[in-house]
């Protein structure tokens, strides 16, 4: 029975990490998107509204659920008694972030396995903060992110 | 009848920037230097005052010209029918940026080109933020930034 | 009147090289694809074959022309007076080795401006080695050449 | 159940290999070690060599098997039907290959997910070809192979 | 009689930082750890506070010392006749950005010498910006920096 | 009385070489050039003739000698007693080849000391084997390497 843990800020959830949720949630028994909240961090969306997106975007998939975390990611996988940790990279800039946040999980939580997925290259442009921006001067980001996240910014850039 | 936009923030302008327009107004038509207006972004010099400085900067090529833009530069693209695209690259950080930047464009605009240059390496410490940096500790910018930028400098730096 | 070159070893072209020549293609009034000869290294295919599968793809342009040349670069480009290279780059590893290639040709020849166009994401994959490397096992090449290359790469591989 | 298979050239085995084999075991019902063999590379070890080293190597793990395979990998995964590919990763070098290798093989066979592992900090100066090379300058390989492959080594360099 | 100084931001030192110190104080006649104050930054831990962990940190060794400097650091080393900079590196983004700072800092200080030292892999992880999100978290953070820093960071986060 | 060693092929030397040499002269009270040979290797200039080059171009510095090495460069240092290695770096891709091989080299020698001094940006372009490319096409070499290398590559280039 092998339970994963998807963490992100998904402010907002873009195409390609619902690309990656697809693709893990037919590796694992059971994959927890957790909606990472910072409070040393500012987001467009609140904690509620990304886990409301994000609720309503998992629906296809019965193995998979979503959270809102505010303390360590490896505390809840410490709690949680889960090892794995799915992170997508979309190239080299990802990668050495998420190389040293790995090796820092895994100082924290030896037990901790990361396994590291490749966006598909039609998803390379899909950062989250692009997105925003985009959004802010009312780009057509419709190809971008699933529809009701698409709706969602569209309400806040009035 | 090739026309082509070199869009960035300027703040300020710096001899690299002023090494691409150069060379860069040789290989078209026309080159329109687009100092781009972020209004969720803080500058150290306002809109006018960068287009004032890049205006007199760019008085010795007459097929430059200079404007301020407040929305996607596809946009103005776009509404002008230009498809080239310039931007100048340092080395290897500039250019994960830059390649992320080209692809969103793409995505946004099928039809834009970005043609990147590189920057010679004289220029390769150009970079405004460290010019800013610089110049608040009253270190010697003279031979980074064009003497009117220098002075724009010491003036916001008594 | 913009004259470009295209230069590389094209051990075979690929859809990512057609897809830098078709769009280069509308950016200069003429393109000469180089088919770059070093005697001190080995093709897979003959400068010969590789200029025939050229000539044969560059058809749909008028303005695209192919040649062999196993001198500099920068020779030719002196000699036929043009000063402007074009160079596809699909990430950061191409890019790493190109700047420095780049600054090479600079200080050759000072008037050189090399212009540098990403690769769309679909062919990123598209490296001439692994494609050789790959036809070797019979593996399937057709979305990856054009159906010539792909022929070509058959009979070599019987 | 979740078969995954973990390539590699394995000339030598080093430590590395044996820590991601080791962590991979955990997470995998059965794991499938390739030893590659592609007939246009030149190899210290020989196939068998290589593959005696590695079968003797995996005996502490009951769900770990090795094989030689000179086809495409994929061809394997796709006979086989197993859709999990691993790989460590050691940096941002070893990454930049490994994720245009990871888009070529889902160019070939869509259902493939490659995971990446990182591999552990203190593994990370074992790259078989600088141990190979340090063999053969009689260096001290015993920290960063296995004792049978340290004697094997020992043994080719007398 | 060689001199050289470390520069940094050192918010708040780390195991990583301490290592650098401990092999540079054998390698130089005199060393001079300089915590960096710059009035535009925001910063955890005071310049004071700062400085006084970092002195007691460095009493082992009789030939390195401590100072807050708030301008710029070639400055100090032009009053101070020291041509000497030491800089650690943990990995590829560490050195992206030194480079261009030594670039920079040889800009305005030509007969500056920048020597770059790389952190032992164990220490990788210690950025002090992901120490004192950790520390935010209530993490445990004592195998990343002296005892004096860890009760400094708890005192700070209750 | 500190003692260092500049490893490297040196086939040719270079003024990028040279730079580094003249710099690491005055740090150091003694500098050792190591010209590697390594029997698996194949070389443009035997090791005697990069001996000779390189004993001619160190003569102005009384500091600086030059040897033959055909083994470890650790087992040099460790013969000698010497435990500072200088390494010149051009960017990127130069730092992440030499980050593994400090660390390679601390593992068998864990007294070493590896210091990375930037290469000016003039020399970016002298990489060994394009200059050795370049004079093979008869190109312009010497503004790359001192006179005497310029001769040496000239003759072997008829």
């Amino acid at each position: 029975m092998f339970k994963a843990v998807f963490p992100g800020s998904f402010d907002p959830p873009t195409l390609g990490h619902m690309n990656i949720i697809e693709r893990a949630s037919f590796l694992f028994d059971e994959l927890v998107v957790i909606i990472a909240e910072n409070r040393q961090k500012r987001y467009f969306f609140s904690a509620q509204e990304r886990l409301d997106m994000m609720q309503e975007l998992v629906k296809p998939w019965k193995n998979v659920s979503a959270i809102i975390w505010d303390h360590l990611i490896v505390d809840y996988m410490k709690q949680e008694n889960i090892r794995l940790m799915v992170r997508g990279v979309r190239g080299m800039d990802d990668f050495s972030y998420e190389f040293e946040l790995s090796m820092m999980n895994k100082a924290l939580y030896p037990h901790i396995e990361t396994l590291f997925m490749t966006t598909d290259p039609k998803y390379f442009v899909l950062r989250s903060s692009s997105i925003r921006e985009l959004a802010s001067f009312h780009g057509d980001v419709s190809a971008m992110v699933p529809p009701l996240v698409a709706e969602a910014l569209h309400r806040k850039n009035p």
